[in-house]
């Protein structure tokens, strides 16, 4: 069935000999329990490095299962390694993901959910989501024109007729954005509405975000190119202390779309689906969200109106120009849209301090 | 096997006894031989009328399978009913079709070539192409923030996470633009290197081309609403005493995504899959196509530039402005698109004769 996950098994068969960039990529896991899900996942993972944040207590233990290489961050460490610049990084949120990306070493990150586990394809075979992840991002992305037979870099596929030659060499990728079987990311109010849709339907394509076009990015089955876009995934101030969550991936969405599409970059959605197995309660899940289902109203035409301009030739440049535009023109729905504002200043200044070649790049000298 | 076409057998043994919209929509092929190609189509085609324009020599005969109710128009019949406005139909090439849409007077239009045979969807059951284009059109579209879980007006989707409600409700869709198993829709130069390739990826998806996206719009199996958009579904010069072939439909499909994004309608492309089943002489398609292949990557930037004024209210409006465009911008290219643009005005005014009442409302006139 479609609809089940994979078991250990079924993803030990998949397994493909290759590992593909396993010293350059980086599988970051925010989390707050013992790390079972991995087992699933094992034939795939295993020769990479994982970076898992701990969220909540940090008193607590995680259990990782042997055999995985790894680093983990509780909230102690954040705050002795950012000091006070750690107010960036969300509390009780898996926004908190975002430190992974920061103290990565890797070109590449690939972030995933503890609740997310192998789908298989139609044809009952596991699916090697980082597998596919890697393809996407390794190829590039045509986001100036469509694509009517979706991705033209995949196999058996091709531009169009009418589609211009002088497109076809594409733009790097920047972003790979997976889906999910079986529990479909909806907002509260369509879980309340819906509460027994699942999502069933496997479409076997991959596209480029078209530029100028915004998309609600989610972060359960993420991956990106650290150094590409890197300091533009910050995943905002949410959890703890602050009036809105589950908006954190979104944030990170309007963000690195504007800023890939200034820079030539691509986004790209679709393959590889993981199985999300568990709806989070639509109660809680409203509470979070309840503002920022009103406040997008107003932050979506922001984004979708917002000019770069041509002296931001960095993602941090352009990250920083962006926190001064959401400083001017958002804070007044919000003060919470001063406070993160700030923090996007913030989250570059420490991204710059752990990263100090990248930081030299970008600001023109040999780093 | 999904890459192979459907049987007469099969195609009657999928068919829905429902067939929506049939006093309310024509179906339109151009054709140069006998309709055998209808058989395998009867059980879905048989209760819609069809109107079919025959290209080249008028004396010949077309032969069109027992049963149908057709319509079918020559070049004489062309000549007779257009008068000296005929020049604006294309002669000895399927961009001949449009004079298809302007006679009809029905609400939509579905578009055909006969070289198309009915799917199969990978259960092995027999795609019933007309139905789906019905469901797309009858749906809304949500051309302004992409979703990332595609069309979520159908069955068992929704608009996901992050997706502003205000934008909810969608806009009318205008067109809807069907894909091809097995040949697919190539340029000569993709044929020429690719001579095997077939496209065997059935994507079960339906999705809203963003606005401000330019997309390559194919006239083998298209539908669309009459009403809203008919007299941008202009096919254009080409073929016989043209200097390019093979663009009809790309030029309709720029036209008719300006248009729709600035009336604010939408257009949506995936399924419904047709089986196409022979390719075209890829030498022959490179004669027809290749100052298209160098024009194109001047055409596309001047629609993808074009603002179309707030007083453009109809799409007659819209298209007698786009005319003055392509006289003023293009022209310096070729002569050619200086008499493309005559026959555009020509086009709208041959489509206001033959359709009154459209044409007084479009005036804002009572009808």
């Amino acid at each position: 069935m479609m609809n089940e996950p994979a078991s250990p098994t079924e993803a030990a068969i998949a397994v493909t000999p290759e590992h593909r960039l396993k010293d350059e990529l980086d599988i970051v896991i925010p989390t707050i329990r013992n790390l079972d899900f991995l087992e699933l996942w094992r034939p795939f993972f295993q020769p990479y490095h994982l970076i898992i944040v701990q969220d909540g207590d940090p008193s607590r233990t995680i259990k990782v299962p042997n055999g995985f290489d790894y680093e983990l961050y509780n909230r102690n460490d954040i705050n002795r390694i950012l000091g006070p610049r750690a107010s960036c990084i969300s509390f009780k949120d898996s926004a908190c993901r975002c430190f992974g990306y920061m103290v990565s070493r890797k070109k590449y990150i690939f972030t995933i959910d503890d609740d997310c586990f192998v789908a298989k394809d139609p044809t009952g075979k596991a699916i090697n989501a980082l597998e596919q992840h890697i393809k996407n991002l390794l190829s590039p992305s045509a986001p100036f024109f469509f694509n009517t037979l979706y991705d033209p870099f995949a196999d058996g596929a091709d531009f169009v007729r009418g589609y211009p030659f002088s497109l076809r060499e594409g733009v790097p990728t920047a972003v790979s954005h997976g889906l999910w079987l079986n529990i479909p990311d909806y907002d509260a109010p369509t879980q309340l509405v819906k509460p027994l849709e699942r999502n069933t339907r496997y479409v076997d394509a991959v596209l480029s975000i078209p530029k100028g076009t915004l998309f609600p990015m989610c972060g359960m089955n993420l991956a990106f190119d650290r150094h590409l876009i890197g300091p533009a995934m910050y995943f905002g101030l949410m959890g703890e202390g602050q009036p809105i969550g589950r908006y954190d991936d979104m944030w990170a969405g309007w963000c690195i779309k504007v800023i890939c599409d200034h820079l030539g970059l691509g986004v790209k959605t679709g393959l590889p689906y993981i199985y999300h197995s568990k709806a989070s309660n639509p109660f809680v899940n409203l509470r979070k969200e309840y503002k920022g289902i009103y406040w997008q109203e107003e932050i979506i035409p922001f984004f979708q109106q917002i000019v770069l301009p041509k002296d931001c030739t960095t993602v941090q440049k352009c990250y920083v120009h962006l926190a001064k535009q959401v400083k001017e023109k958002l804070a007044r729905i919000d003060p919470y849209f001063d406070k993160l504002a700030e923090a996007m200043v913030t989250w570059i200044q420490a991204w710059d301090e752990l990263n100090p070649s990248a930081a030299a790049l970008s600001n023109g000298k040999k780093g």
